[in-house]
């Protein structure tokens, strides 16, 4: 797991489709509810087996108005196998029902909001608190326990002083394998 | 688990594409050599969950001159989604290296193996014997140790009079779910 | 997993023999830290199987000057098989590092601490909060994103206002079986 | 996993107390029938999480006709904590009912049948064919597939030429741990 820590502004999503949503999200608009974002590609398959459901059940797990839950499509290869017409039939068959953005297609084979936040690849988990400010940043597989950790202590605090972050327990499994592994997708 | 078991000869397949082969794979050419044909989608949750990596290591315990293991892409809904470009994608990320044919379209929406085999959805596991005889037909998930009993028990015969099985355990899963579940995807 | 809520000091503890600790515990002198008690039998198969291992995953994943972690064995059936010779060899070969005690057998056949917070049954999982108020109270499997949760809210909280939790996750799996099941053991 | 492979007749076992079982087994009275035996302690982590279940498994399986099952409880460390008093909960804990016998002590710390099997741990699995031959004897975690094939051969095979195997899958994962690992205890 590899994990940047900046006590700066979250930078805002650049969402090209939306599912499982009545009208478009932005960060903006959640300003004052913790947010948590889970950058996945469809043919991870770490995404697939842990970090999808993982998401699926923090979504379930907290009420809507405490915590904001959103999956972004973070799609850095394989771009044709991985369209939003794949995507939707993916999201149906696999029972998702979070918020899930298409990230927008940048100049480059990153997508925008992927090159914004500097994420090495997938699945990444961002935590973002009440303010705005990104508090962690995670690429690799989380464990439940240290997920259930981060998020309560996300949700226990009420401003975030620049530079401090005593939610998140002491791992590293540093990841920097070039290939897709069990665990994750680097963007090389 | 859906069984159906017919002392029939095993129909050819038809396939519009091959990967992970050097030549198009035919059942008349592999005759004399059991036959193991695992059919999925790629957006099939149980499929990937367990019956592809299971497949894989199938693949992986049997020397190719004693077994031989076809995976077959029966696509049956969601046809865009899951086109052979996606499939491509799904191979190399999932890191299978079995034989992989693409079931050919059909004139309605099962493609035609599919149909010449009377398949109830995916997974759907097939097994041949060394006559061309299909044995066992089972639909839904498979246990290793059942899957173990019933390969063994293919590779001991060397005839297979008509309307005999004696090689599966007893067990019967009935799976009659009208969308896709954790296990199987019937095809309706 | 049923729950009981109460802001009541905690019971102390009455333990016969403690095994990992270079001195007898006691919740009196653990006051000003939050406490984490994982009540336990070494032939419950629940215990065994998840409640155990999560409890040494907790201990090894806070500063133990953050959060007590205490295992409490409290046999209330076959007790001439589950003596402390069998559990200090069940400690030796599951590899467990945290402090653990023997609950003091009682007049009937609940030991006494186990009879003091009135528990149900074995794994429960009990929280105290820096003031030495019971926090929570739980019977059965509780999952690790949910203990995570439930921890991190404990760790945030300064003072325990009589009455208020706000950290438990919304789940309630009543086991209400007489006979173990596989993820608990219900005291009859 | 350490495999031997010896045409030779399997030793008797020597049992001090049976449980699950109306009279005491013997091999010479099994004979005409295949026999699988897992060599197991109640208090060896890799028994409990995957071996026991897995030998209920199998149990459950075939039907008794076909092929003998039993479990064989080999103590030779711990002694103390694994009494037949301790086992006989165990056993009602985790609801096996397979036939299962206590080792007879021997005089060194390994018990008898342990000894004449010149068994290196727990757990151990060992195939007897019908003819009360010695087919396998392998230590360490075996994985359900090659299980399934290991046992379908056998009961495919109606005689045993001296020195033939053709059952067992290539697997060799060495166990050398001292002390128990989370698949293996070694007998030092």
């Amino acid at each position: 797991m590899i994990e940047k820590q900046m006590a700066i502004q979250a930078p805002e999503l650049s969402v090209a489709k939306w599912f499982n949503v009545d009208a478009p999200l932005s960060l903006e608009q959640l300003h004052g509810r913790p947010v948590f974002i889970h950058a996945f590609q469809m043919l991870c398959p770490g995404c697939v087996s842990h970090a999808i459901p993982q998401t699926q059940k923090v979504y379930e797990m907290f009420a809507k108005t405490d915590l904001a839950v959103i999956g972004l499509h973070t799609v850095f290869e394989h771009h044709d196998a991985m369209t939003p017409v794949s995507l939707e039939a993916f999201i149906h068959e696999y029972r998702l029902t979070f918020p899930i953005g298409v990230d927008t297609s940048g100049t480059g084979h990153l997508p925008v909001s992927m090159e914004r936040y500097g994420m090495c690849g997938t699945p990444t988990t961002v935590l973002i608190d009440r303010d705005g400010i990104l508090v962690s940043h995670k690429f690799g597989r989380i464990d439940d326990l240290s997920l259930g950790v981060m998020i309560a202590s996300l949700l226990a605090r009420q401003t975030t002083p620049a530079g401090t972050d005593t939610g998140s327990p002491q791992t590293d499994n540093a990841v920097d394998a070039v290939e897709c592994g069990p665990d994750a997708c680097p963007a090389t």
